[in-house]
């Protein structure tokens, strides 16, 4: 194994994300599952923007996310995810690369475009995610650069990808490809529904070893194991997981291995603006610590400090430095 | 005269903001005028874009920002402006007819894409404007309802329309169908430079009364006036304009007519994030009021409220309701 030009290298959907503050009254009026990320047609998509109120475009994406954490956070990073060569592809694109991001793929030059993710922001700072994934699903294994992976510490992946039809094997790729080079691969499970989708599949890649590290909120974590007990939930993932991390909102996190259960606080926040992605920030925090070769409890630390910044203000990228940030709070190197 | 079907119309160029923060080293390397707006051409839009950091897309414009702020305020509002039929013209499109403004210009069908204005935002909250005007160059008399601008209280109109080829035309027109149905005109003089490039025009304008109401700011009344000296120019605004207003930033403004120079205050603002849109939503409420019969004293105090709700967050257009602070001001109705 050699020195890894990568800290982190992350496979995700490619999406913009078009937030816009909303009512609860909205959320019902319009059947939409209050927290949740809900898959949408394009139909759907354009009902949705009609519907709500004035907006501002951010590049999103959960993975995205949370490899611009790790750039943020000084990590040496990169992104595999597709676009479509439109005006938000080159949003995305340039967003990621000018956050010190090394993001290679090829834009699609036809079919649907670029993905968006319509995100309504209630008062309380939960947001409610509707996907069109347009040309985020159009990822293929050819997108994937083995040597890329294989020169990352650690590749981690969504499970947001596990919808798109080609993704999955794309992932496999990658998985195999880390792997072959002794590198580490990491999944979030991304949301309960999308657990709800593909819980065998997700356990199945635990149990096989495909995935070394995995991150999970509560609601993901009890829909695995379809138990509404924490506990029990936390007790069968111990028993399954090599490494794992529960996130648990201001309750802070657990991280699970099979010779420790190590809880880490939250980072107290006077306001929550915008929990968009919190758990993408993380896990950039986490992921960057891992890879810097910190211990469990200041990776966990970082993680915190990162979702603590991001869901102070609008939107799902970090605004601060988090290196910075990091290097205040005596968190750096 | 008939009753106002709006309280304001505004005329103006339609442009999506691309907002990012950099540091006052980025302006120098790059040439820039810190605070001003420079008009750029497609290559320069391209060069700035990939030198600049991750940006946030958020409809903009100066009218239309103001518009959107009469909307907010609870007045009834109409935008005209010119868009391509692209994404960023339907993420223009939707966030102004979201926030309760009529907006009926049909969009460009080929020519060049919609009008982008690159916006850095320095820590001091200062914002340094670059441009590009694309298809809202391209707005016609014929874009002109003469229908509607007689049935708004007042047409307002934007200075930078008097860089656009085609867009003088439009304005020259609607003044002439403003003053037909013996309602206002008002105009911003935008920008320090803005008024260097048309400084006789401008002037010719307000003396031939085709202007009633003026908006500026101090730099842009000494530009108006070639003298730093700004009681002189005061003195030489007293004696041409109407109604006049002289926005002083921190210091408030200064309403000037035949009979009075009124000074009013500006709302203190703890920290300022982002100046852009301030000089836009100071106009939106001076408008709102007088559209609604409000003293001079009063209009000024709604623009200050406006004012400061928008340089406290991140773009140029209101966040939260203006009606509602108004209210809590004991500035409503």
């Amino acid at each position: 194994m050699t020195t890894a030009r990568y800290d982190v290298l992350g496979i995700g959907n490619a999406i913009v994300d078009v937030l816009a503050r909303a009512e609860d009254d909205f959320l019902v009026r319009h059947g939409m599952r209050k927290g949740a990320m809900t898959l949408i047609d394009e139909a759907r998509a354009t009902g949705i923007y009609d519907a709500m109120g004035p907006a501002v475009e951010i590049s999103g994406g959960s993975a995205a996310n949370t490899i611009v954490g790790c750039a943020s956070l000084g990590g040496r990073a990169a992104f595999v995810g597709k676009v479509k060569d439109d005006e938000l592809g080159r949003v995305f694109a340039h967003d990621i690369r000018a956050a010190g991001v090394a993001f290679d793929t090829p834009p699609a030059s036809d079919g649907p475009s670029t993905a968006r993710c319509y995100v309504l922001v209630t008062a309380d700072g939960e947001r409610t995610m509707n996907t069109y994934l347009g040309a985020a699903q159009d990822l293929h294994p050819q997108d994937i650069d083995a040597d890329a992976v294989a020169g990352a510490a650690i590749t981690y992946l969504e499970g947001y990808l596990w919808d798109p039809k080609h993704a999955k094997d794309a992932f496999l790729k990658a998985a195999a490809a880390a792997h072959e080079a002794k590198r580490l691969v990491a999944l979030t499970l991304s949301d309960a529904f999308c657990v709800d989708r593909w819980r065998d599949e997700f356990l199945g890649l635990m149990r096989a070893g495909t995935v070394d590290l995995l991150f999970a909120n509560e609601a993901e974590l009890r829909s695995l194991y379809q138990t509404a007990d924490f506990d029990s939930a936390l007790a069968a993932l111990r028993r399954e997981a090599r490494l794992a991390v529960v996130t648990r909102s201001e309750k802070g996190c657990v991280v699970v291995s099979r010779d420790q259960v190590l809880a880490v606080p939250a980072c107290p926040v006077e306001h929550v603006v915008d929990t968009t992605g919190a758990g993408d920030l993380f896990a950039a925090g986490f992921l960057f610590g891992l890879a810097q070769g910190a211990t469990h409890e200041r990776a966990a630390s970082l993680g915190a400090l990162a979702a603590a910044e991001v869901i102070q203000h609008l939107g799902a990228r970090p605004q601060a430095s988090l290196k910075a940030l990091a290097q205040e709070r005596g968190l750096a190197g």
